[in-house]
């Protein structure tokens, strides 16, 4: 099965992912916008195209199907590529943990955005500094904690007792808090999510994937960006 | 088979969403904290009960299971009740329409706390103004133009041909900004949604349950809030 990942260019963003998941399943997809250029994505979301219409990227074209929604997309791919156990309840469970990892990510956007996307981050900046004071202070021990826990229910080493897309979406978190957030991620006492986010970077296919140029360095135009002024 | 919801007393917040579900279906539930009060909702937070871990309310306790996530709730109990077509298709669409309104929601919860959870609404209201300024104008016409053009590809009368969880979901949106932006609303070109939110308002079950005690009024401690001076 070959799948056509549509999202943005110049950024990792949410369709990192939806990346993470098919690089370490080894599926085989095209990054169809780094291939023709953004303006791809443009017929999907002004609807001149069959299957459900995205309301944003990332989407994903597998068949005729069209796909969009981070969380929905790794719930579609999960099972397919062993990528979450068997049984409803496992299922229900990896899901809400994304939804989480979704939640979550949506924050992380606020930090810089709190006003308006439509603005530049300069013109927000003071906006900012509140939102990012608070988000390290409040949410960043909330929601690691809540997944710290988790793990730590899991037996340890996966909130599922297995490897899974979940797995692959904490990785991410953590790597982006690394970047954005430095100084208020070493102060977290998470040392299963380290380990966690360690061995997942370890996993073969998911190594050879960061040392290679698919993995687009972190930068000020993705959803975790690091503006020293809001990690202080 | 009888389902137990865990939500805050006294507001709608995201618990509605599973409530207008549970009543559609006509299903046996008990809504917990409004029993035995919000400390039930407690032990299952830090993780004193068995099952996934939820990261907040709503959650639902169905036999063993605790399903948490609004689209994940609802995603279990559709097929069970009739309320999402079948074929995996149109389930997909559903659950990505459905991510679609959590996102609106969370940005619908911005507005009045752009800044901080743990700060009240006349502390940020600043921030507030500039934020459901925002929303006004570019985040309404944007997530309600989706749903109309989701609905229009639908054949106009439900955006997945058939009656659905997301139908519910898309009425309490209508409802919530008809209480909290009715300014910002009148000015909204979507004649689909407004139609549906109306059938969905004279579904037996549904009229039946508006005119309940069982639903609390829209207030300003719920997500949809009205505050006169962030819809001017």
């Amino acid at each position: 099965m070959s799948y056509q990942l549509y999202y943005w260019t110049g950024l990792q963003g949410r369709g990192e992912f939806v990346r993470l998941c098919l690089e370490d399943a080894g599926a085989e997809y095209a990054d169809v916008a780094r291939i023709e250029g953004d303006d791809a994505i443009m017929p999907f979301l002004s609807g001149d195209r069959e299957g459900a219409l995205p309301f944003a990227p990332p989407f994903l074209k597998s068949g005729r199907l069209v796909i969009a929604q981070v969380a929905n997309i790794l719930q579609y791919l999960g099972p397919r590529h062993g990528l979450v156990p068997e049984g409803e309840s496992k299922r229900l469970h990896a899901h809400q943990l994304e939804l989480t990892v979704t939640d979550f990510v949506a924050e992380v956007h606020d930090t810089h955005h709190p006003v308006s996307n439509e603005l530049y981050y300069e013109d927000q900046r003071d906006e900012a500094k509140k939102r990012a004071k608070d988000f390290r202070e409040h949410r960043i021990p909330k929601f690691l904690g809540y997944f710290e826990k988790s793990l730590e229910r899991g037996g340890g080493r996966f909130p599922l007792r297995e490897h899974s897309y979940v797995d692959l979406s904490l990785f991410q978190i953590m790597a982006g808090l690394e970047y954005a957030f430095p100084k208020a991620l070493a102060k977290q006492k998470v040392p299963l999510l380290r380990d966690l986010a360690k061995r997942v970077a370890d996993r073969p296919n998911i190594a050879a994937y960061l040392a290679s140029e698919r993995r687009v360095p972190f930068n000020t135009n993705g959803i975790f960006r690091h503006y020293p002024e809001l990690d202080d």
